[in-house]
């Protein structure tokens, strides 16, 4: 995986503030917002009590396609033009994005390309496939879903949509934060997990828009802990195999996302494997929702105590609830 | 067991008429307000289409302590007079009343003697003394349980709080189904599961007061069917064994629940253990919460085809959320 990552060449000279990005996030709000739904917030005393502090959950487990990355799906697929539109959209994915993507072109009546590795879960297949996307099944390397992408985009001309590296996918990923901050306004510290990047660096945009006073803080599997490094040291560090049991956390940072990263984000934290599946397991029990394992990150961090979360106000992103019930971590 | 129930009078000159029921739960409705919560109602479209029918679900998962016997339990502890709440409360249950009942009698500042047979599940246990009750072991007889039950209530001239066969309690739980009529007006039948019969007469009763074009259904695990059997014949019949993954719906009505449901409910339905199962997975996998066996009979008699639902908009109230996470059925 590192010599695909080579490739990436971080813009240095990125500047935030010559981009129209705040009226990005307003304009995706308004095209999103007859397809995905505004979700809910939960918050539960009992894990208030447990961890003194105030925790609300922005529950986009319950949002279409069961994550948060419908937004940025639907804001690309109906941020097209007539002619980027004609062939169709594509993309790589084992997860998320690809059931979106499938989801957001046949709400615009155009085809989704969708490249997956063969060894994808069955349940994975079957919601690209019900949502209406047409797969392209290839090894399960990078390498391969690459040069699979690049082979259907040549014979299709779909133009290609990147699942987080992608400023009109952040935008649309920032949107749910925007709610956040307005249906819970005062927050201390919002918090998501990271793994690519799309919905952190949207969330500490839209923060830094709409609620600049809050702390963004974001936590990540030690197991792929990219991010974490690469923020330290303030240069892009791939993940080389990362193995988690977060799944969607395993992509390593962008060159669009990482500098908004850099920029906007307080605090990116690192946490165990175990403290995962504890998080995971607790919001089950107490707050009888279900939240994929990428989605208890932020909440390990706080069982694991990585930052100073007493008495504070905190929004956590839940970013998806799309967990195969046949192979539970526990 | 069916000697315990011959003892069981039916009262059939029960005339509800007489009763200020519907002022009972209108006071019920006050009395809980600042201990329980209004719980939100969710629908999907994804089961919607699969089921060509409006659901929606009145989500008493959510309910403190994780159930809607939080609200009976609530009704019937701050109802007590000053002299009956003297010596606290007791009850025998190995389930969800036994948690809400500590609950509500901790909030009071009274105790609360629960006995539990000694195979309860740790999960349940821990539940019991995390909300402050003293629980007395007993074997996993219903004989054994009533005998120790009065050893209790001779030992500490506590008040018994039947879990079901209490008027007070049915008010208490008639108001999850005045809550949903409220909040979301217009439905054509109103679903509940059916074991003892408190939330399924509370329900009869509600809907009778509040929405009385709406009819009731109840569903049943055919393999707990006294219920069933029991309104078919217009006579009482308690269950014989019953061994059913429903675990809260393994109780037989009483003789205060069985004259409202006879009086109110419009049908009961049975359904297999295997629809139930696949109703629960169902509705983790496209809703993304959690909700024990027994919450999912109402859906499974969809699934079975067991009543005319094409069209229709229909309302289920979701009993509980607590499951051993640790012994899923599936």
């Amino acid at each position: 995986m590192r010599s695909d990552h080579r490739k990436i060449r971080i813009v240095k000279s990125y500047i935030l503030d010559n981009l129209p990005l705040k009226k990005a996030i307003l304009k995706a709000s308004k095209v999103i917002e007859p397809f995905v739904h505004r979700t809910p917030l939960l918050s539960s005393e009992n894990l208030n009590q447990m961890f003194g502090c105030d925790l609300v959950f922005k529950c986009e487990n319950f949002q279409k396609a069961g994550a948060f990355k419908s937004r940025g799906a639907i804001n690309a697929v109906f941020s097209l033009s007539a002619d980027a539109m004609l062939n169709g959209v594509a993309t790589h994915s084992s997860g998320n994005h690809a059931a979106a993507l499938a989801r957001a072109a046949t709400l615009r009546g155009i085809d989704a390309h969708i490249v997956m590795p063969n060894n994808s879960s069955q349940v994975k297949v079957a919601a690209v496939k019900q949502y209406g996307g047409k797969i392209t099944f290839c090894t399960p390397t990078l390498s391969s879903r690459e040069e699979t992408l690049q082979k259907v985009l040549n014979k299709t001309n779909a133009t290609e949509i990147h699942p987080y590296n992608n400023l009109v996918i952040i935008a649309g990923q920032a949107t749910a934060a925007k709610e956040l901050i307005e249906d819970w306004p005062g927050l201390d510290i919002i918090m998501t997990p990271v793994g690519g990047g799309g919905l952190l660096s949207g969330t500490a945009l839209a923060t830094y828009f709409f609620s600049p006073k809050t702390k963004v803080i974001a936590a990540e599997p030690a197991n792929a802990d990219d991010a974490f490094r690469s923020f330290q040291q303030k240069q892009f560090i791939p993940s080389i195999n990362p193995d988690t049991i977060a799944d969607g956390l395993r992509t390593s940072l962008g060159n669009i996302t990482f500098p908004i990263i850099i920029k906007h984000v307080n605090k990116i934290v690192t946490v165990s494997e175990s403290s995962i599946v504890e998080a995971m397991k607790l919001v089950w029990e107490r707050m009888k929702i279900i939240i994929e394992p990428s989605s208890a990150v932020p909440l390990a961090a706080i069982i694991q105590n990585k930052f100073d979360h007493k008495g504070k106000k905190i929004g956590i992103i839940i970013s998806g609830g799309n967990v195969d019930l046949d192979k539970l971590p526990w």
